[in-house]
């Protein structure tokens, strides 16, 4: 593999002097404006690793975001990141993205990555199981902008943009009780994550609300993929009794739990009334159709990139801002609404 | 915003001189090795950009691949990402994401971007419009390897892994005639992508092989987008006569056109046959199931990422691998298996 080309290559190309080379890619007033031209010209010809003096050119910037997502495998995602990219690409900003694959391991590599790739700033949605913020300090310290998004943690430097998932989940869970349910059951996910802690808190209030008790037998905690679904029915299936309602914090595992349920005969709504998470793509194809909550991830994607390009240009100041909620709602379909109320 | 840390700043601290710091941090034998780790800690708790040292360290490598996607809005390309990171986590490396967004523009940016993270390796797909390889160049001219995937072109310094497009475009097209079709309309995008140019091919065939007529206005270029697949379905609508056989270049357009014409009283498949391509989980969820091509992504995001890897690791060379080719099938479901045939 050939060596990187340092500034002597550049000079002796152009039959320069290496300061002269230096001092043109610094953009120092000493030299003249054709000779700097003439030297980045080469410099970029040839290779030369441009983080140092490009940033120097744009203010110190590499007009680079780093992303941080736990995995790319839901349309969800891929919406926060078609919204990222939009804002991004209007600001003139690339984006570069990695996955945590769920690990704190995964993610501690991804922010030093991320730091050595020299962002302006950061958006991440944590991990399953992140539970130290030792990785973003590098960051807050150098003064580049981090930004949660989606799941978040408290953290006094860095913004937080979220949905209400508290509400989203009361009132999903209060639709289902409205509907006749007694015995509604909860598929979440890791508690260590605000959304999916935040959920199972609404659950249980709407539940107290509607007078239903609460068993903690029926909340399945899973990786919410599409196995897990399955998964779960398989375990709905041998309940004594059955639950009658459910109420699943994706709509991939809804829908995978909703098809296993019935190929073993159970009518949907009637037999079990079903409430999913995300509004995908997937949850307006499935029959019956999937009541879900709306969540705007592309709006949330918007958000975010708008949020930390105002803060670099100074427009803003994410360190005051603490949290930003966004609208979400409930999408009442077929699966949940029931023809003959018990 | 604090400026970058130097090795000035680390020598002060340690009290050291900046030749020492320096040296540590490349790793000079000169340097004790309990100083060096002392050096190095530092650097590390100050924050340190660590891509010269590190890589020094690491025999000049980041330990980072660079990939670049035209989007991240597929099950498809989930599957290649999951793929990818696979392999990479168990070699020990790490994925940079970033999206062209379908435009040469943006994939030129995407480039740089890799260029200046100084990548190890390079994977992409290309965008629909590129029409020129100089953005690879530089990785190329410094002996950094680039291999193409899914949507891949000829150059005689890089692999490109692939399934065989043409072949299961034949067969897929083959099997609408085997059911009666008569009159099949091929819905795909941009025919600078060898992925949809060799399956408009494949189709081509199948019709000659078929004794079936080829009418220009029977292919549809389109984005393949969900919303691609509804318009397409309108323009079938008003076709006279219209096609008894349709076969869609993705799952995603090919489900959101088979809703569009069931909703107008069209029936599946007795009226029009459909056939998608990638196997995405939505094809097992529309009724009648969709009979589609399986595309491995996520053995396409492993082989990538292996290839790579042997070839950084000298167990094997990319500049002689001209192609991988990997097995695809069809699968054969409701939505094409016709129960009278005409």
């Amino acid at each position: 593999m050939d060596k990187d080309i340092t500034i002597y290559d550049i000079a002796k190309e152009l039959d320069l002097s290496p300061t002269t080379v230096s001092r043109a890619l610094n953009d120092h007033p000493a030299v003249n404006k054709n000779t700097k031209q003439k030297i980045c010209d080469i410099a970029a010809q040839m290779g030369y690793r441009s983080n140092i003096f490009a940033s120097n050119l744009r203010k110190q910037r590499t007009n680079t975001i780093g992303v941080i997502v736990p995995r790319l495998n839901s349309p969800f995602m891929s919406s926060v990141m078609a919204g990222m990219e939009k804002e991004a690409n209007n600001a003139d900003y690339n984006l570069i993205i990695t996955q945590s694959l769920e690990t704190m391991q995964k993610e501690i590599t991804n922010a030093r990555t991320m730091f050595d790739s020299r962002v302006d700033g950061l958006l991440v949605s944590l991990a399953y199981e992140t539970d130290t913020m030792d990785h973003f300090e590098p960051f807050i310290s150098k003064g580049t902008p981090v930004i949660f998004y989606d799941r978040v943690i408290e953290h006094n430097q860095c913004t937080s943009i979220v949905i209400d998932n508290f509400q989203a989940a009361y009132k999903a869970t209060c639709h289902l009780a409205k509907q006749g349910c007694k015995r509604i059951l909860h598929l979440t996910a890791n508690q260590k994550r605000n959304v999916y802690a935040d959920r199972l808190k609404g659950y249980r209030y709407a539940l107290i609300d509607n007078n239903l008790p609460f068993d903690e037998s029926f909340v399945l905690i899973t990786n919410l993929s599409e196995e897990a679904g399955v998964e779960a029915a398989q375990q709905i299936l041998k309940m004594q009794p059955m639950p009658d309602g459910l109420f699943v914090s994706n709509d991939t595992a809804a829908v995978s739990c909703m098809r296993e349920l019935q190929k073993a005969g159970i009518m949907i709504p009637d037999d079990i009334a079903v409430v999913g998470f995300n509004n995908d793509p997937i949850s307006r194809v499935i029959e019956p159709n999937l009541t879900t909550v709306n969540y705007p991830g592309y709006e949330m994607g918007e958000v975010a990139v708008r949020s930390l390009i105002h803060h670099l240009n100074g427009l803003s100041d994410i360190t005051i801002t603490n949290t930003i909620t966004l609208r979400s709602e409930l999408i009442v379909r077929a699966s949940s609404l029931r023809t003959k109320i018990e």
